[in-house]
């Protein structure tokens, strides 16, 4: 198949497969997801994203139909499905299936989603700008839901503006994350700064490797949130999702940032990418 | 029929009806809605919902496929094919079919929604119970988007407490509005006291109309925010919604409240019940 959507065991194209009209999702965006990708057919830290998946949907009381392992087989199952080597995959969970109504049932058990489609890997080297707009939404950052919304009208901004991602920021000036990716810095001590985990950004994944990588590498790590001017003024500005998982920001609102530790940005480049590799190696 | 979905011109019963795998609903909760009700066929305040549907709709940026009498229409032949009387209308537009991606094209059109199902008329006259929480919700709860995973969250835990409401406040005590609904009360000056029309609440049409029968009631207004413990200490606190619009409020969080303006209560829920009586009265 050239793509593959997957509701409760009915597979079919993309946009050829119907879901049903009572879905709670279709009311509250009611349900929380993962999104990683595949290299040779082999998905990249799947355990890691099922793992954090349980967690969101447990925060928001999701009951999930099926067993960690089990889950990660029928992904796998389905990867396989698909032509192409180079995947997105995409997973998750609604809470259930019920005539428009705020509450649910205790015993309700969630639908399970899977969406796959070719993304070629990304090219970590790519230098990219963003744009900074003040972080609106809710304070539970933490649990990766479908309320998303806010993060749709911030990557519109975004692509009009031209540029790669959106930075927020909470009012007066903390850095929180972007619209679908983490942001880091390279302070002026050389160390690398990044949010501290709390509810206001996503724990990414990328951002975990990121710091073991900065740990294996000798690089030190300052886990406080930063401020706009601090990251206006950092050595470097790194922006990481897990399709992306460290790429360049060399320009912010319109002025040049960062550029001035190429020697680390390079290390931690090569080990992000050396580590995606070989772990999807073909067989 | 029994109840009635319709998307995109499709119509059918809520249980066999489907929706397509590509609706941006279902990654994003990409959309905004409306609900009122009838009472002998009749819609209640359709105008009034389809205006602020329009603006709720302008200001995220999605594009409805009708004009707005053309809607109007729709909605109340759709109404009429259903058999009970008393229904609940609900409409919702989503921003449109496409690949799960978080950017959109702008020429993008919506899909259009419309849930009909029985919903007999609630006495306005039943005296409600309430909790109270942290309100965390994104800042543009103006605008009435499908991202309701913290209002499901929110009324579960009411049901969980066996009350009708959970009463949200900003932190430190600003009182804002309810999970589903709006709260005013009866301040210890006699006014009839409601939170500003900011980005914090939502415009509701029930809070309106209360506000226009307090002018005809000779009831003083003020529309400034009140604190938990103003609240707790009022001499009523209402709750509002387009299905229940001024529903006395009698206990949070196990504490007995209000109770001590019983003439102003009374004369405010007839004129609200009037009002929808002789807007629905059969032909």
């Amino acid at each position: 198949m050239q793509n593959l959507g997957y509701y409760n065991g009915k597979i079919g194209a993309l946009d050829e497969l119907t879901v049903p009209f009572n879905d709670r999702v279709h009311f509250f965006g009611d349900g929380v997801y993962e999104a990683t990708f595949t290299r040779n057919h082999k998905v990249f830290a799947l355990e890691e994203h099922i793992d954090r998946f349980y967690r969101s949907a447990a925060m928001v009381d999701i009951k999930i139909p099926h067993e960690k392992a089990e889950l990660a087989a029928l992904i796998r199952d389905l990867v396989a499905k698909v032509d192409t080597p180079e995947q997105q995959v995409y997973f998750q969970i609604t809470r259930g299936t019920q005539p428009r109504n705020h509450t649910y049932p205790e015993d309700m058990v969630g639908n399970f989603w899977v969406v796959l489609k070719p993304m070629p890997i990304k090219d970590i080297g790519m230098e990219v700008k963003a744009i900074t707009r003040e972080d609106i939404r809710f304070h539970q950052c933490h649990i990766k839901t479908l309320n998303l919304l806010p993060a749709v009208m911030y990557s519109q901004e975004a692509a009009r503006a031209g540029v790669y991602e959106t930075i927020l920021y909470r009012k007066p000036d903390r850095v929180t994350e972007c619209s679908h990716s983490n942001v880091h810095i390279i302070n002026q001590k050389g160390e690398f700064q990044t949010a501290p985990l709390d509810n206001l950004i996503l724990p990414g994944i990328a951002r975990a490797h990121l710091l073991t990588a900065c740990r294996e590498l000798g690089v030190p790590v300052n886990e406080t949130p930063f401020t706009v001017d601090e990251m206006m003024n950092a050595k470097e500005v790194l922006i990481s999702s897990s399709s992306a998982p460290g790429l360049r920001c060399v320009e912010i609102d319109g002025k040049p940032v960062g550029k001035q530790a190429p020697e680390i940005v390079e290390v931690l480049q090569k080990w992000v990418k050396d580590e995606i590799f070989a772990a999807t190696e073909a067989d």
